[in-house]
């Protein structure tokens, strides 16, 4: 199934330096050979591609996307001219197939020489690639914008790198996926994973069972013209998109319009919240009816979702309306079940011939595994690296999910260690290692909306995207963080607005003061990590409300406190002595003692700020301990204990969340303090 | 005309303060009679909109759009309670008529009370404006969103407030133009003053004369499909469309296609420059033949534009082509002519007379005026005040531009100033006065593209919209920035890109680089004014060269120097004392001192950075003769004659214009200078 295993010569960012005077390449995924030369092609009004080989709508369409996104990049708007040589030469064998299989081959050979580039690739879908590439190796150079010279050898790890986009907890335009999708193909992801149902919503136009949005998705879903449309679009740049129907738990949207189909007595109301202090329905696996239901509802969504994989969810069934029903119990005891779970193994396997006969391939999250399920399904981890392993060893095809949700709020680091071969799979053999198919980040929606999903989407799952494309080895942290940031500002030329977003929410909260002073407290705050948002909150959520406050504004993860931390790190790594970083952290520290000045008034002024007061305040009073650390950092005393004592009360209660924030810059702070009182002369 | 001369009580800003205090109402533009209340009226999740008397479907989308903006600016997802009372009651007699007319009636009345809104008036045309202002009542409080409880009873100035969008030297794409059009509706401007044929392309298909645009375009031009979308669109926003086809002047791109219109032999190709070297071709008005094409062409625009008024142009006729060719001449001489002039109003009034045939009302440049013309065209004055008056003298009615030109990237305190009714139109009688239908900024493109149009319109627009529509006293400039400023952020939710795209230019002109340090050297620069940027330019300009330089970026008005200036004003008058002014002119000195250290190596990285060197170091320069002004004011000190000397070298040089920019921090640092020098103890 996967194109190639670890393949080529993979040459580091550092080792570019060896020949000679290298321009860095800011590419992400790293392609798997890279061979940089000496000089560059500029890239000037004349620019201009031709075509060899296969040449359809398809490519014509991409060529012309590539073009404006490259004119946008640049600035430039291109005007070749008649009867010069193309500046880049494409050439391709076969077009794109009607519908894109897993597995198909995405390679491509760029070469890039100062008279020329050429793109060659087996199909479309490798061109697809290349030219993600090419825009991504255009920069700004002392003379002009130029692509260095460069021979790429390209193909991924992994054929499955997917995004999984929750649309039910949190309804998401189709203009805002599109623009998503192209945010997947610049970094060479191949498959939306689209969850369209969930407790909250059902997001999807049946006309054989109009009720399931009619009453099950409050006016909010997708037509059936509209799903084909995004499909078009997503087929177009080389991404499967695969549906979910989470079933048989996660199913309340389903019941509200078809409460027969639940285990429990119903009506049902669509309830706006998570976890609540209502039951969790699930729908019954014991009535023939669900079936019938059932049968009808994957014919017709088979029909509408072209790609030969049809995922039905199965995770977090937690059984209390089986429990509860005693006819369901008499069900499983008459059937010889011992539990839930082989109740739940007994509705799969009926699914499973369901999705069959409409012959798709079944996917499910990996509570699906158990011995009576055909090898042919695949499960998708989210509870462990283990259990991908261990559906490896029970001959399943796996997806990693695990370490990849990015609602999680990890920094990019942490995604980019989780490698779907670490840990248990590393011990498999290669058999069952080829069994492991890739990965998907997972966008669940309880707290985005169509205005924050991009920047909670972007520009991290780049780094996702780079860990299922590019070979293991490439696991450099700060080349990692540096390539990052150019994708992030390609990905806004592109319209993504993950950054533009945050300004516009800032501007909100402020009304029309000047936010230059909010501006850099959102700039070393975090949201609160893993579910902690959930845990803080006060009664049952309301996934209605507004997402107005500064943790929905602000960056999962803050580059202002990790490029501090770098600082603080050279500075103490010099024994003190590094002026040029303490010169900096003075001015970071300085900014962030007055700060807070400048922004309570501002605070007080507006509902949504108030919340914030004590984060500021605490900000401000960081600054000034670092400061005062320095100080006797400067002229080598040691701090008395005294001082000490006070800062560590400090510390201490800075890294408690506020607001549901985190400061990110308590633990260098605590470093410069901590540095300050052990000095001993 | 007019739908009313300035009527009721205007109540200024300030007078708001003399009962309670009441929250700043920012409203651009002012309406003409505003009665504010004590209280507010919460804007929330449970919001909702009730329609009594008409009710049609371009209401109800008004609303719509309404309903989806207030969500935007205030993040809020509403989801009215049925059975609840309507927060906003909504009344009018009549829908929107199918072609919008001049003078039509756009009044309406606004009650703001703590139970709720009811915005009556007599057309839907006035609910629209009383929407507008609604959206710009809601502001964020210390409690929650909230519109300050206020009676408004509101009706135009002037009753045609346009802006005119030249397509011609750089295409404008529909999608830039409707986001335009949003911007226009939200600050009640009524006409939108389509220029769409000029020397450097032809925009509107023809399917008469398909060689219009098939040679004369380049290729970017619109279909008259989307031409009817466009003008849909306006109409649903109560925006007319008038057309501009600019003859017998700036007529080059008919004549690629169709050589015999013009009075020169041809052939001509497409330049896309501007003032150079090449003679300006001219149509002929000699031959029949010429009045044949018209007729049959202004048969098929009026057809397809169905506004009632058609501008045909008629300016800058340089007539270099007339008096070379010899039968042209012959012509002048046959018919008694005196000169080029009269053959010009002998060609605009066999065109009037088409022009009427086609039930339309013909609109040119002032150089169209000649006793031989109906007094029902109308004149639209680009030359200066006097001539807008002198027409109104003569019977015409007319329209005010000069003064308008937002291109010449005057600040908005210079439109501001300029009034319709001002200078000689002040002596005329009010039978003249009320032939003077209102104004028009205009929007010309030679150095915009669909990147920055936006970011040359808005803001200052909504001013010259405010001058237009308010009762002719609200003048204060300083209530206008602040306002103009609320109205910029409005406009940003609305989807403009006023603000976002300076931020993707300076990133792409910056590569990946931070680009903390390029945006304070870009917040406190100005582009040359005028058409200084014409004539600085080395040979003839190239209309389709990238603008992607420092210029093309910046806002055409610095807000950062504006209130540095006002700070320098407040500690000067202070006599020296005003601790916090000083406090903040000290915070913007040091960072302008100490920014060049932090952008000279990112300004040798860039091609597109480079010309920017000398500016940064001129700002430096500027902050450290700041900070020294500062220190001997500080110490009561006379700052030494040869201190005086070096900073006013200094100070001249940095008056200069250097890459097309002005900085404009150059004379509040100047005065500080000054006053250090001139103390005395």
């Amino acid at each position: 199934m996967r194109t190639s295993l670890i393949a080529g010569i993979f040459l580091s960012l550092s080792s570019f330096s060896v020949a000679q005077p290298q321009p860095q390449l800011n590419l992400m995924p790293m392609p798997a050979n890279v061979q940089a030369g000496a000089g560059q092609l500029a890239i000037n009004q004349s620019f201009s591609v031709a075509v060899a080989g296969n040449h359809d709508a398809s490519l014509d369409s991409a060529i012309q996307r590539f073009v404006d996104q490259l004119s946008r990049q640049t600035g430039i708007p291109f005007r070749p001219k008649s009867g010069a040589a193309p500046t880049l030469q494409i050439h391709s064998d076969h077009g794109l197939q009607a519908v894109q299989k897993l597995g198909e081959d995405e390679s491509y050979e760029l070469t890039v020489a100062d008279s020329g580039a050429k793109l060659t690739a087996p199909t479309t879908l490798g061109v697809l690639r290349g030219l993600a590439t090419f825009l991504q190796l255009v920069q700004i150079t002392p003379a002009e914008f130029a692509a260095p010279t460069v021979t790429v050898k390209d193909q991924p790890r992994f054929p499955w790198r997917g995004t999984l986009i929750d649309v039910s907890r949190h309804f998401i335009p189709i203009d805002v996926l599109k623009r998503n999708l192209d945010g997947m193909a610049a970094v060479k992801m191949n498959v939306l994973h689209w969850h369209l149902s969930d407790d909250q919503g059902f997001r999807v136009e049946s006309k054989v069972f109009p009720k399931l949005t009619g009453m099950g998705s409050d006016g909010m879903f997708y037509t059936q013209d509209q799903i084909r449309d995004l499909i078009a679009y997503a087929h177009d740049r080389g991404i499967r998109v695969m549906p979910e129907f989470d079933i048989p738990g996660h199913s309340r949207s389903w019941f509200i319009g078809y409460p027969e189909l639940s285990s429990g007595a119903g009506p049902y109301t669509l309830e706006g919240g998570g976890p609540g202090p209502y039951i969790d329905p699930i729908m019954d696996p014991t009535k023939e009816s669900t079936y019938k239901f059932l049968e009808k509802f994957i014919a017709e969504m088979a029909k509408l979702f072209p790609d030969a994989y049809f995922h039905i969810g199965g995770d977090e069934v937690d059984g209390k309306q089986w429990d509860a029903n005693p006819k369901i119990q008499a069900f499983i005891h008459a059937h010889g079940m011992k539990n839930n779970q082989d109740l739940q193994a007994y509705f799969n396997q009926r699914l499973e011939k369901i999705v069959a006969k409409n012959h798709k391939t079944m996917v499910g999250w990996d509570e699906i595994i158990h011995p009576d399920l055909p090898k042919t399904i695949v499960v998708q981890s989210w509870r462990g690296q283990a259990s991908l392993a261990a559906a490896a060893k029970q001959g399943y095809r796996g997806l990693l999910s695990f370490g990849y949700y990015i609602d999680l709020m990890w920094p990019a680091s942490r995604h980019y260690a989780v490698d779907p071969m670490a840990d248990a799979a590393a011990t498999l053999t290669p058999q069952e290692k080829s069994l492991i198919l890739g990965g998907e980040s997972c966008q669940w929606a309880e707290w985005v909306t169509p205005e924050n999903i991009d920047s909670h989407i972007w520009p991290r799952n780049a780094v996702i995207a780079e860990r299922l494309w590019s070979p293991q080895n490439v696991t450099d942290v700060a080349s990692m963080y540096a390539r990052m940031n150019t994708v992030s500002l390609e990905l806004e030329f592109m319209g993504l607005t993950h950054r533009s977003a945050r300004l516009h929410m800032l501007h909100r909260m402020a009304g029309p003061a000047d936010i230059t002073a909010l501006r850099n407290l959102a700039d070393v705050v975090e949201p609160v990590k893993d579910y902690n948002r959930w845990s803080d909150a006060k009664g049952p959520i309301d996934f209605h409300s507004p997402l107005t406050r500064m943790i929905d504004a602000v960056s999962p993860e803050s580059d202002t406190a990790r490029h501090f931390s770098d600082l603080v790190q050279a500075f103490v790594q010099s024994g003190y002595k590094d002026q040029a970083a303490e010169a900096q952290i003075r001015m970071w520290l300085t900014t962030w003692r007055d700060n807070d000045v400048r922004l309570q008034p501002l605070l007080g002024q507006t509902y949504l700020l108030q919340e914030d007061a004590p984060l500021s305040q605490d900000l401000s009073a960081l600054g000034a301990a670092g400061l005062q650390a320095l100080d006797y950092l400067d002229k080598g005393q040691t701090a008395p204990d005294s001082w000490k004592t006070q800062q560590s009360a400090l510390i201490e209660q800075s890294k408690k969340p506020m607001a549901d924030l985190l400061l990110m810059v308590v633990a260098p702070v605590q470093q410069l303090v901590d540095a300050s009182s052990a000095q001993h002369n």
